[in-house]
Formats: structure tokens, C-alpha cells, sequence
């Protein structure tokens, strides 16, 4: 079985499991208390914070941990609409955002505001004149994508973030995609806020971080006690951030060695596909895009039949999160990639235990299944 | 060191990290994709969501995971709020209820929502006829908790889940601290929500679940993908959703044996403080309280005081949540117990490890440091 599908989600690494250890054990205690148990808790957090930090060249107080890249966003777009809709009603957005940003703004319509959905390119880029256009004098956030899940397409972050600050409007990056894969430093991306999720970069499901520029205040989303230094309620998930921040200490120390490896065994997939399948369709950008990400479509082909026929390899048609559910891709959709060649996109995302001939096997059975398929 | 703060946090059972193994190595899907990792985690989701329904009496199907107690909470609270905002914005809960209840409800105060807060007794006991008379016209949700947290006293839950239910209007308990520790059935209790938290009934912090009564249909609190049938976005947390399962499956076998043993261990606390600390006063209920919880005041010392000076006992003031950050308890102070008394309790939660030799050494020392701040 050859897991090509690291986007969906990556295995928990072991250098991570390792770092939790000692918290499914002795060093139990809730991070609010004041013996011993709470303390040792408590500094774990706190260690695991800097971690985080770290990799984001940010504060450690800057960081707030939450349940996932899905909290994060939803921080975002719920807490900055309820806390500046005295200033305003509008929020910027993208056609190509994950769902866990598309929802929490349709939700928001519903609640009476406005979201403006911008339009990409055909390969998946928002321009930063067209944001800078959609800006209204009652505009209260931008939120854009780092990195598309579907395609990899890389965003011009730091043009749209240095747009929103002079403009004064909070703005948000999702990099749940970028953390870990590429270089994602807050300070070079212009950006007020910033989500990741653990479970795309070798941490376990069910954490998650967000990054709130220092100084700024929003509603908590979730209400209760006073943790999180009262930006997020909740007794602290204390072994999950421990993984998230050992997950980003490897993911500092591995990236450029990661990056060069798995871009080299995406271009070679891509490559052996693209010599026997002479009409194949790269998705998104050619070189704006992450290193592990290969979405192509297979003319003539539907992508999920062709993954049903090809049950040795595990990768996707889409997100994972809507997976062979959707029949066209919203993403591609918004590129404008007609119906035809959107139904037969498939998505192969690299990880760090690949090899060489992992990607030949792979796609010599891609191929003969594409050969089956057609004939 | 002696552990007597399970009230706060519990450590994870060894039977709880055998069945979490297999979700930090191969068994690593994320449950919506296709393939066979993610069938595999999907099936594991599954067996544990019902698990967690074994425990609580319902269908797997009203079985909600979320990321703790307080995110169960905030999504009732919330989100029953949104969602029945047309039938009105009447909301009735207790003083004594756990922050992550006070304060989306404080929330909901600043968008206009009325809150009635009841008192409770001496004892902590609510009133159910006091319910009935709170109950007006816009009333759209009672949210009463099944025990609480700093005193153990169990509220009249059944009682007022057949007040509620006669009078058409939803019901929540937040179970968070009697779930694992007295029955819990949300047939017997009248229940239409029930919160239960992960890290009180020895699984890890960072999982708990919302039981969410068959036909009731409320917005979601975490928007996004499509996951838990469309009412908590996010990829599931499989691994400590495995945790919570494993750990409801230990608690419903131990119940019965655990609650024996537990009160025997609490009650010989008791008694061994009793006797030699004549004005020690008990907070909560004699008798109609969980069997692991003993709260008491140790006249004319202060509570904070007299932990510190047993360092080798771990207990708390109050609620971990704020710990030692309250003058007085927001629970005492609501029952009417006098400030002086307040300021004096310590709570006591005992523990499935816990022996008969450390309640003896605790109770000694702890009387040891009572006589040393007296005198």
C-alpha cells in the first residue's frame, strides 16, 4: 500500500510519539493547578509553545493553541466579525478557501453580513489588485489561503498582507497546508492572524495553533475558563501540544531537506505520468506551489474510478474532508478548469517515508489502471 | 507526593493508552478519505462513538465528539441560542454551573439574550419548583449540571428534565464530572444534550463528547467540512476519540466497584479530619453527592494557605479552571456558605489509585499543618 495522500492527513512521527510519551503517564496534571502536577503540566505547555513560536518567528504568547486548523478558522472569521461589527460587515475571501473558512463565512451571511468571494486565475491565483479593489470602507478582515490543499498553488501572501495593512484591515493567512512543507514566518507574510493543524506536519489529529498578532484582542470562540491567557476556554489538550511542538522543531530542522527530497519525487511521478499519459493536465501552478503537492487530471478518465482501479495506491480526488462526495472540485471550478478535465483530477501529496520505488511503482500502476480505464 | 485532585484532571488509564497505540503508528487515515487508512480510521471512530453510547444509555448516532467539555458547552449554549433565536432569547441556568456554562451565557447577555442565573440552596441543591417559575414564554433552553464539579453535589436532574420537557423547552446537562462516576443515562436523566469531558473520566485532556438527543437539529459551532454528520467540522480527533471510548467501556465495567471504594476512601478522609479538626464543615450535600468528592472548611485557616503547607498532598481550592485565582469560590459564595468558611474549604478528589495508606498519611499531615497555621 503506498500512501500518497499527506495532504489528507500524515502519520504521527516517531520523534513525536516519543515527546508525548511521559503525558500519557506521570505528568497528567491540569496545567491550572497549583501542586506539582499542575506546574510540570504547565511548563510542558509553555515549552511547547516557544516551539511553536519558533517555527513561525513569532512570540510564544502569540500562539494559542486550539483543536485544529478548523478551530483556528473559525476563530478567526467568527471572533474578529463579532468583535469589529461596530466598524463593519464586510470580509475578503477566496473562491479556493478550504470549507473550514467558506463555511464560517456563509454562516456569517447568514448572520447579515457580507463576504466577498474572490475569483483566482486558471492556475489558482489570487491577484493582489483584485483585492485591493474589493476593499470597502466597511471591510474588517482578509482571509486568504497560504497554500491550496487541492493543488498546492502558493498565494502572494506578503503583496496582499502589505495591501491589508496599509489599508488597517486584520489579515489572515490559513497555512495548514504551507506549516511544515515551506518556509511560513508571520513576519514575512504581513499577517495579523495565522492557523495550522498538526495532523498535516507528523503531530496527531485533534490540535492545532493560531497565531494572534500581540496586541490584539478578539472574542474568545470558545468561552469559559480563563486559559489560553483568556483566548481560548478549555483545559489544555497538554500532550497534543507537546506533539504540535515537537512536530514543528522537526519540521524547522528538516525543511529545506524535506522540501529538496519530496519535490524530487513529485517531478519524478509527475514525469513518468506525463511520458506515458500524453494529454495529462498539471492543476495548479507550475512552480508557485508546494513541494509535495501533484494534482493532474487524467483526460478521458473519471479520478475516482481511476483511484478505485488502482486500490495498491492511496490518494485522493480532492479534499479529504469532502473527498469522492463532490462531484466537481470547487477549486478547480473556480480556476475555470472545464467539467471534463475537473472529473478526472486526481491528487498525489508526498511524505517524508516515500521512496524512489514507491513513486515508480506507483506510477507504473496509475498507468496501467489510466491504459485499463481507457481502452 | 499524594494525588487527591481528580476533580481537576485524571490520569489516562493504562487500558485507555493500550487501545490509543495503534492511532500514533500504522492506523494513521484520516476517517474521510476513501482508501483503506481512512476506512480503518473510520471504523475505529465508529466503535468508539459507540462506546461512549454504551456508557450513556443512547444511539451512537447522538453521539457528537468535540474537543472537551467546554466546547460541548459553548456548542448547546450557543448555538440551541442561534438556532432558536426566532422563538425567543430566554435562557436559564444555575450560579453554581462550571465557567464554561457562566460565560457563554455571560456572552450571549451582550447580544441581547436574558439569562436567568437560580440559586441553589445551602447544600447546592437547585430547586426544581424554582425552575418551574423561571420558565417564561421566550424561554428556549435550561441548562443545569448533573454534579458539581467543587462540591459533588448531584442536582434533581431528572426532575427537572420532566419540568422542562412538559414544557416543550430543550434541556441540557454538562455531565462532565459524574460521567464515570455515578450512573449516567440519558433516558433516566430527561435529557435533550449531555456534555461529557475525556480528561475527568481517565482519557486524555483535549476529547469529550456532546450527546445530542435524536431529531434535534442545531447549527453547528465549528463550521466546515462535512464531518460528524455535518454537526462538528473538523478532522476527527480518531486517536482520542478512541481514548473516550475505551475509557467509558473501563468506566461502566468499574462503576459499581469504583464508587464503593472511593466513598469508603473519601468517607475515612472525612472521618479521620472530623475527629481531629472538631469545627470542620462540610460543603455539598451529606449524601446526594459523588462518591470520590469531599469539600470541607477548616476554620480560621485559609484554604490556599493550608495546601501549601502540606506540599506532599495534591488537592484545590476550588475549580482547577481558576484554582487559587478566587478569593472565594463563585460555587460557596452561591450556596451561602459565609466568606470565612469559604475562604477556608479545600476540596478533596479521590482516585482509582488511590489506597487506604494515603488517605491515612494525607489526612495526618494535613491535620499536622492545620495545628502548625493555628497555633
Amino acid at each position: 500500500m503506498i500512501y500518497l495522500d499527506h495532504n489528507a492527513t500524515t502519520p504521527v512521527a516517531k520523534e513525536v510519539v516519543e515527546a508525548m510519551r511521559p503525558y500519557w503517564g506521570d505528568v497528567f496534571g491540569n496545567p491550572s493547578s497549583s501542586h506539582p502536577f499542575g506546574r510540570k503540566a504547565r511548563e510542558a505547555l509553555e515549552e511547547a509553545r516557544s516551539q511553536v513560536a519558533d517555527l513561525l518567528g513569532c512570540l510564544s504568547r502569540e500562539v494559542v493553541f486550539t483543536s485544529g486548523g478548523t478551530e483556528s478558522n473559525n476563530t478567526v472569521i467568527k471572533c474578529v466579525a463579532y468583535s469589529l461589527k461596530d466598524k463593519g460587515r464586510h470580509i475578503i475571501t477566496t473562491a479556493i478557501e478550504h470549507p473550514a473558512i467558506i463555511n464560517p463565512c456563509l454562516f456569517l451571511l447568514s448572520q447579515g453580513y457580507e463576504v466577498t468571494f474572490l475569483r483566482v486565475d486558471s492556475k489558482g491565483h489570487v491577484d493582489p489588485a483584485a483585492v485591493k479593489e474589493a476593499i470597502r470602507p466597511n471591510t474588517i478582515l482578509i482571509s486568504i489561503m497560504h497554500a491550496n490543499n487541492e493543488t498546492g498553488t502558493i498565494e502572494p501572501i506578503a503583496e496582499i498582507g502589505a495591501i491589508a495593512r496599509e489599508a488597517g484591515i486584520l489579515f489572515h493567512t490559513d497555512a495548514a497546508q504551507s506549516a511544515g512543507k515551506i518556509r511560513v514566518r508571520v513576519s514575512e507574510l504581513n499577517v495579523d492572524f495565522l492557523s495550522i493543524a498538526g495532523h498535516k506536519m507528523y503531530a496527531p489529529k485533534g490540535i492545532g495553533a493560531l497565531f494572534i498578532k500581540d496586541g490584539i484582542k478578539i472574542e474568545p470562540f470558545m468561552h469559559g475558563g480563563g486559559q489560553e491567557s483568556g483566548r481560548r476556554a478549555g483545559t489544555e489538550n497538554v500532550m497534543l501540544s507537546v506533539a504540535l511542538g515537537r512536530a514543528c522543531i522537526l519540521a524547522r530542522d528538516r525543511m529545506a531537506s524535506d522540501g529538496e527530497r519530496m519535490r524530487e519525487l513529485r517531478d519524478r511521478l509527475h514525469g513518468l505520468l506525463a511520458s506515458r499519459i500524453p494529454d495529462l493536465v498539471l492543476n495548479g501552478h507550475s512552480k508557485m506551489r508546494l513541494p509535495n503537492t501533484l494534482n493532474v487530471s487524467l483526460p478521458g478518465v473519471d479520478g475516482s474510478a481511476l483511484l478505485d482501479a488502482v486500490p495498491g495506491v492511496c490518494a485522493s480526488t480532492g479534499a479529504a474532508c469532502h473527498d469522492r462526495s463532490v462531484v466537481l472540485s470547487h477549486v478547480l471550478s473556480a480556476m475555470q478548469v472545464p467539467e471534463k478535465i475537473g472529473r478526472s483530477a486526481v491528487r498525489f501529496s508526498i511524505g517524508r517515508s516515500n521512496t524512489e520505488e514507491e513513486i515508480d511503482t506507483a506510477a507504473r500502476m496509475i498507468v496501467d489502471a489510466y491504459r485499463r480505464l481507457r481502452s
